[in-house]
């Protein structure tokens, strides 16, 4: 599967653009699977859950998600981008999977960041795995990376990519990202803004360097600190759905789930 | 706490040998607690169970132990030390703690690394934590750290030094322990030993560079990849008692155990 990453930079409060910007990458990209960053159409420094509501649009009506859609089906190329997600009273920090055939799936970011509590709500759909083309797709957003339980329970669940939009500001995303993927040997595409952005007394400096990182821990792609930049490498899926290190140590057999049940007590 | 590594290189099946080593290197260091390598009694390339079964010893009446331990009560410095340990027909690659009071406690591998399978017994022991001196310890052996699982049932239990004996080869295991310590804000001590042993058509390198690392994963001490070396840092443990990174994420309290229960279920 051709599969990849396109690094931007979104314009804060500039769907328009964000979309345009978008579009102009995407249909640049020679890819079946392309990772756009975590709130893409909206960017990310906000002063106020009020300002974020007039921007965040309706998963299943999203002028936004359905003109990137109209695109994956006319490049037969499928989207996971991260967007400003209304629901009801709520808005979440959340991420499609978009197919050329028009379905689509969400998921809410689970772990916010910092004050993202202010503005999001906590994510409220479990981790699950999604098909697309017969690979099987897991997504997380940014910071869920920081807790090894978000991509462990999707590579239990037969994740073979981990789609994952971000917007890093830590030193550690991309590094911890060679270790997530080697400990589950799974591969992740971790698409990540550019640029800084401030409000008030807010301001954050976005590292770029999105990465393609492989089941051993090798890093197939990687992009500049700034500026726009696609990546689309060839991944064969199957490659970690083995999850043989060694022939004595295949890393999910030999885990030792009797000893691991203060993983789930509630805190 | 003055707490640290001593990094050696055991002589393969000579347990006089390396232990005269241990006792000379812990007399040098000045400390309240010392981390020494995986299997530091007997070195690591067996050729076959019987072999390592004449050399392995029983946790309560190890010659071997007890004589570390008179070291530890002579300078008041706890020990945490790898020793191959017999136990009826069993043989486990074990941990000891050993408290300059005469108490010791016992941990065995959970996780066992390519050919131990061929010669140990997985261990049997559940993580826990250790009072030592009225610092919570959490031990584990090498390739556990490969299992986010081990050391994070360990801080959920409120581990805050992680003393972690090994023999490293793979590459991965000094930067996997800066997102470990970083990922459940403990602190750790990884002794690893150096050098390369053969037998027949099995040689490892042993990839020194023991560390000790912060829970913001910063690196505190860092040996050469070669040559004997010991290290103390002052560790003050209850950093790792508070699990904030900022002001909105207690990294535990964050934690969303509701959707990580397929880490527990059975394989």
């Amino acid at each position: 599967m051709k599969a990849g990453y396109i690094q931007f930079k979104p314009e804060l409060k500039n769907i328009e653009a964000n979309l345009g910007t978008m579009k102009h990458l995407i249909k640049k990209a020679d890819a079946e699977l392309l990772i756009l960053p975590e709130l893409a159409n909206t960017g990310y420094t906000f002063s106020a859950k009020e300002e974020l509501a007039g921007m965040a649009e309706p998963f299943d009506s999203s002028p936004t998600l359905d003109s990137l859609q109209k695109l994956a089906r006319e490049k037969s190329c499928g989207l996971v981008v991260g967007f400003a997600e209304s629901s009801g009273d709520s808005i979440f920090n959340s991420a499609a999977l978009l197919r050329p055939d028009g379905s689509r799936e969400l998921y809410r970011k689970n772990h916010l960041f910092g004050a993202e509590n202010l503005f999001f709500k906590p994510g409220d759909i479990p981790f699950q795995v999604y098909d697309f083309n017969g690979v099987k797709l897991g997504i997380i957003v940014c910071f869920d990376w920081f807790f090894p339980e978000s991509i462990r329970v999707l590579a239990l669940q037969g994740a073979q990519i981990i789609c994952h939009p971000v917007n890093f500001i830590l030193p550690w995303g991309q590094r911890a990202m060679v270790i997530r993927c080697l400990e589950n040997r799974v591969f992740a595409i971790t698409a990540n803004r550019y640029g800084t952005e401030s409000f008030g007394d807010r301001s954050f400096t976005f590292t770029g360097a999105s990465q393609i990182t492989a089941p051993d821990g090798s890093v197939l792609a990687s992009a500049p600190g700034e500026g726009d930049h696609i990546a689309v490498v060839d991944i064969d899926p199957t490659v970690a759905s083995d999850k043989h290190i060694n022939r004595f140590n295949d890393l999910f057999e030999c885990r030792r789930t009797e000893f691991y049940g203060a993983i789930t007590d509630s805190p």
